[in-house]
């Protein structure tokens, strides 16, 4: 059995649920709020980040790549035609340079100032970060979105799925993300159509569906969060 | 024949130099300042970040971690005890999660303040983000390195290199981002003996020498930095 360390509004353990639902993989899942800092959960990851994964044999797995690499080294090869990562080296590159795109620059151009400023603070002391949300940031995020939308469109309008011929862990990168903004209601679909029909088609996989039943105590979700036909 | 986009003070491009040294490969280096945002470069590599690898072949492989996994996976089988990952799943989890410590915390909470301020700057016209330094961002790097210091202590004190028995990426990594900032005389080496005596180890490495010929225009070295007996 797997356990996850995750928070439900992380998308990198997001990216990792997804991971499972495709995988066909059940695992516990253990909420964590990182910014608490808990103790235990140091001891577990030094650098006090999500997700951890804990394999059966106790091994933890620390942070999305590592955990989608370990996946993929330890559960891919029985998987056949649903890897989430292609068979040449080439092409696995191309993956992670996506993977890398929506978990470094997506994450830092976009989901870190959304989503910091719009949950985590309402959940963090004054100690922790917390506070109103800085409007400036909220701004930069909802600009920068714009540019991400549309390279996604880009991206899909060349290939079957973002990073190649198959679903892949940069398709699950990007969902992942999209995915908690759309929550808020931040993600401007229509006005960009060709990454929205690459959404739908993700959004409405069986390994989603867990997602769309997260909620955040006090903020209804968008109109367009669990509506399949948005 | 390889080729790498690379600039020698990025920590980045320097542990994909280390690894070309220790795999014994042949590379052309080309010379890249990320923040011109060269539109040639951009085409290759829409990020605009470094390091890039062209293969033989015309691939571009974009970013240190797509770059290190694509060595291991086209070159390292031939390499068998100089292998830069280690055989098992579990072992390279424990390699990747330290590449990120340094790609991801390390850079965040060191090497960005430190380079973009005392080197990168020098370099940036106003619009670029140049300018004098700012004094608050060097004092923050100048305190996170210690946090760090004593970690790679630990780390070293409990295993024969960081990520485990042999040398691995995370050993470059680490040793690729300090060597930049050794360069800025900015390693209170004196006081963390443990971390001193592994970075004197992965800096007499053969692999190591190209990077200490690099030079600053108008900036001299450290004492420290090419000495090997610092």
């Amino acid at each position: 059995m797997l356990t996850l360390y995750h928070h439900p509004f992380c998308p990198f353990s997001r990216t990792v649920r997804i991971a499972f639902g495709e995988y066909g993989l059940n695992a516990e899942f253990v909420e964590e709020r990182p910014w608490e800092r808990r103790r235990e959960f140091l001891i577990v990851n030094p650098a006090g980040s999500l997700p951890v994964m804990i394999d059966g044999d106790g091994a933890a797995i620390c942070g999305v790549r590592p955990v989608l690499e370990y996946l993929d080294e330890t559960r891919g090869a029985e998987l056949d035609g649903r890897r989430l990562l292609p068979a040449t080296p080439r092409e696995r590159a191309e993956v992670r340079r996506l993977m890398d795109w929506f978990d470094l620059r997506f994450n830092a151009e976009v989901s870190d100032y959304l989503l910091t400023e719009r949950i985590y603070k309402r959940f963090m002391t004054p100690e922790q970060g917390g506070g109103p949300p800085d409007s400036s940031a909220i701004r930069a995020g909802r600009a920068n979105i714009r540019y991400h939308l549309h390279y996604i469109g880009w991206l899909a309008g060349r290939r079957n799925w973002l990073g190649g011929d198959d679903l892949s862990f940069a398709d699950l990168a990007a969902a992942a993300h999209l995915s908690c903004i759309d929550y808020l209601g931040e993600v401007p679909w229509e006005e960009f159509e060709p990454a929205k029909a690459w959404y739908a088609r993700v959004k409405s996989r069986p390994s989603f569906r867990p997602l769309l039943v997260d909620q955040i105590a006090g903020m209804t979700p968008s109109r367009t969060y669990v509506d399949l036909d948005f």
